[in-house]
């Protein structure tokens, strides 16, 4: 059985974790490898039920998150997980939980101001006029990874090329195999294509 | 990638739950089937903390492990749960979520006036002077299956065949194949070996 790990997303509400955690999930399965998904809010309707938003809550939720993601790594599973996370040491405990060689912090770096203004749900307006408490960035801390192993830049890259990066450092460190790479059979746009091809010859697979 | 199942045990405290799962596991494991044991109290610990033993938190209790054992079988993972799981229609539950054919409920069946004289863990005796409140089988309800899949008796049977019960159960359904029921590798005692054999011969296997 292959090795699994996690994938773990952090990022400010907006940043566009879930946009490009569904993503890749799509690419990934075109390499036929299993690969779930816990997204935030799916996890805390299922896990974390009852739970609010202090410091204490945010860490139990994230550590249930860490328990599951670490079960199914155990069984070849890729784990992405896409809640914010915001604190650096509840995201080193997922870490050393998980074990480090199978952990991928991946940072989804965009700017507040970028987040505030897509402001998908609606909840950025909500957090300033103080409908909603302890929101990440406005009235509650996001602190950066510091030592994250992949960062995107999501104010200055589409989702595609996010999802390509992540795919080329997997391929790099060997977590997806040559030959995974080369059997998946994705329907690429033409700019994915070109995209695609050109990591493939850095790998030297083509 | 295998079909994998939950084995969902409900039974009293001290009915030997965890000591049936935990034999279970090592003969799954001579099979080279991966198994993942989630035990009551280790899921309380990471998943559960917070909540106590009132219906509601029970329940929530028992959803998250229905959770977790579907998102484990879903990638071939035998998850068994050793949880007391006292509501018929919360297992119930649990059923409909994991899917009835990837479910079967194993209840193991010990009169409660066993359980207390075993009293292994010393709580019948806390439960009966009220120092722990809401104890199933003295002061909460248990409610036993109408419909259980396997029922072992284990007042009556040895932990090693109430194992061969559940192993002759899914050889019989075809979830442990031929070829797993006949590569198992497990050092057996002469009476279990007897039981073995007696099981393999009447699935026709030798």
């Amino acid at each position: 059985m292959k090795k699994g790990f996690a994938l773990w997303f952090t990022g400010l509400s907006g940043a566009g974790k879930s946009t490009i955690a569904n993503l890749l999930v799509e690419r990934l399965h075109t390499m036929d490898r299993p690969v779930e998904l816990l997204d935030g809010d799916e996890i805390r309707k299922n896990l974390s039920q009852g739970l609010g938003f202090s410091k204490a809550d945010r860490d139990a939720n994230i550590q249930r998150i860490a328990f599951v993601a670490k079960l199914l790594s155990r069984y070849g599973v890729i784990a992405i997980t896409a809640a914010i996370s915001p604190y650096r040491e509840t995201r080193d405990r997922a870490r050393e939980e998980i074990g480090t060689e199978h952990f991928v912090e991946v940072f989804i770096d965009c700017p507040l101001q970028v987040c505030e203004e897509r402001d998908v749900k609606g909840l950025y307006a909500r957090a300033r006029t103080g409908e909603i408490a302890h929101f990440t960035g406005i009235s509650d801390p996001y602190e950066a990874p510091t030592h994250a192993e992949i960062t995107l830049h999501t104010n200055r890259e589409t989702p595609e090329e996010s999802v390509e990066s992540i795919v080329a450092y997997l391929a790099e460190t060997g977590k997806l195999t040559r030959d995974e790479m080369l059997s998946s059979n994705h329907s690429y746009t033409p700019q994915e294509e070109a995209l695609v091809e050109e990591r493939l010859r850095n790998l030297g697979y083509l």
